[in-house]
């Protein structure tokens, strides 16, 4: 295992202080418990919006904190939930007196541990509701999950839940706005390659030569089926068919196209599997209104990609275009 | 070799194609030759910035296009440069009677197809200035390169000297301020794997098992030493040193940092990287006034990093805090 750290033991703290040297001026970093906090919460009457989940996924969730789109992030150690106590926090330092928005992914150790924050916090009087994520296709009850796993589709709910409290919505409306993201958005992923956490040194699974592992999850959980790796074309077919059937996207949806890298696969060749979702999009009718083509909700060094297709409405496509100023993801006045 | 790709001939093609689906309401892709022009080019008036190279580094340069920074970029084949009759297609659908300025890294294939391009822009009554970057600490005479090779610190050119260019300044200015920061710019990268370029299926070198080679180039050209992996902070040390004397950087220096990942390095690891390189600079005296951190000049899927220190002053500062609004690189109005 050859990794850019000084130690499998510090890897989270140390990378939270190179967010804390990079963006200190518009970032609170916190080591105990650890948090990435807008400099400026709380904001007084505004809803506070937080997220957070393993570490190894980065950008998420530390890198969508910011004007327009979360408040905080609650970065746990590599693949592993982060705790109530950290969410407690995160909450705590949010709240402008208008509640706050709980956004989880549907992993098991995330909603337990963010269901005991939500109470905790509720017993101190604060307001939480919870968007929960279950946007992957690709598999029921999976290792870490009753239920579907959630995926791509929580960049977008954080955007556009983020684009709507910030435009003054109130706890209810940005919780509404947030579920819908989720229900409208479906995504599978594909890896070509395994990734290694820093602290077992091994990957996470094995894939032959030629082989890729169709619908897998951002902690390497299995997927649908492994074969021997086709063209983008194929890949991206291979993903879309059961994207589009499930909601079922139907010809003339407005749609938004998120072609996600996993965190190894160069940019040059996630545009080349853009390409082919484009395609295959227009084959289906979709009428692609807006894209987000990059790496933002990553498994460590893994090779491969994943697509999120979101059905837009007028809302939430103003709320996507709204201006956001994170590290990660940044436009607009 | 397993990649995202349809073809190892086509990636180029394929990748713009996925680029034109992305961002064709503001980017203008052409195939006959490769080149990608902002949609509403040329602007009367403005001086005009190109950039090209092989493809593989992306972002760069076909995400650096759009307002505030390129005007047009010539992707060649991977890791091979662009042809002049891109170059001269780029520079006449740029010109707005400003004149253009070429950026060119330093290269031997780039430097001859540049200056080729540049006479028979000139020949056409196109005012063509050249600004070369050679910011590569590493080794002088590198395998594709007399002296020292362009990394970093075009990225940095190409959006201060946008900025200038988009405040109106004149050819002459608009060059002498990318010269300036190429002066004033220096870097060093390390490799913890090779890549694979998709035409040749290998790697392009071989590491051993625990093995970084510093000073690597982006197309795995070799560096100064290979030795076993340290932890990030021996490693930014081995980057930083030579880049800290060789300018020299001094004590109350204003600087811009810049942690770039060569492709295949998550995001997590290059801010635990930067935490290294920020402490360093502290321990120098240096004052980091901004800073840049993420995938911006790849090498395909190789893991590594490269650290690039730019000496700041006020006009370079405004600039490099002017608007953009590219595919990579967004923020302002």
């Amino acid at each position: 295992m050859k990794k850019l750290i000084n130690s499998p033991d510090s890897v989270v703290a140390d990378a939270l202080r190179g967010v804390e040297a990079a963006h200190g001026d518009r970032l609170r970093v916190t080591f105990d418990p650890f948090t990435v906090v807008r400099a400026d919460a709380p904001i007084s009457g505004k809803v506070g919006l937080i997220s957070g989940g393993g570490s190894g996924h980065e950008p998420m969730h530390g890198g969508y904190v910011g004007p327009g789109m979360l408040d905080a992030a609650c970065p746990g150690e590599v693949f592993t939930s982060p705790t109530p106590d950290q969410m407690l926090a995160a909450t705590k330092a949010v709240n402008g007196g208008a509640g706050v928005v709980h956004i989880v992914k549907n992993y098991t150790g995330d909603v337990l541990n963010f269901e005991m924050a939500a109470d905790l916090a509720k017993a101190e009087g604060i307001e939480v509701e919870t968007v929960l994520t279950n946007d992957d296709v690709a598999v029921e009850d999976s290792l870490y999950t009753a239920g579907r796993r959630g995926v791509g589709v929580t960049v977008l709910v954080e955007k556009i839940a983020g684009a709507a409290a910030a435009a003054g919505r109130n706890l209810q409306e940005v919780a509404e706005i947030g579920r819908r993201v989720n229900a409208n958005g479906r995504s599978m992923g594909v890896a070509l390659s395994a990734c290694t956490t820093p602290a077992s040194g091994r990957p996470s699974f094995e894939l032959g030569e030629d082989e890729v592992e169709i619908g897998i999850g951002i902690h390497g959980e299995p997927g649908r089926f492994r074969e021997p790796i086709g063209s983008a074309a194929q890949l991206a077919s291979r993903l879309m068919t059961p994207i589009l059937e499930d909601l079922p996207f139907r010809s003339g949806d407005r749609v938004l196209a998120f072609v996600n890298g996993m965190g190894g696969t160069p940019l040059i060749e996630l545009y080349v599997f853009y390409a082919e979702v484009a395609k295959l999009a227009a084959e289906h009718g979709l009428k692609l209104e807006r894209n987000l083509v990059g790496n933002y909700i990553t498994s460590l060094e893994m090779q491969g990609a994943s697509i999120t297709l979101l059905k837009l409405d007028d809302e939430l496509l103003r709320y996507w275009d709204a201006p956001v100023d994170t590290p990660a993801l940044r436009w607009g006045a």
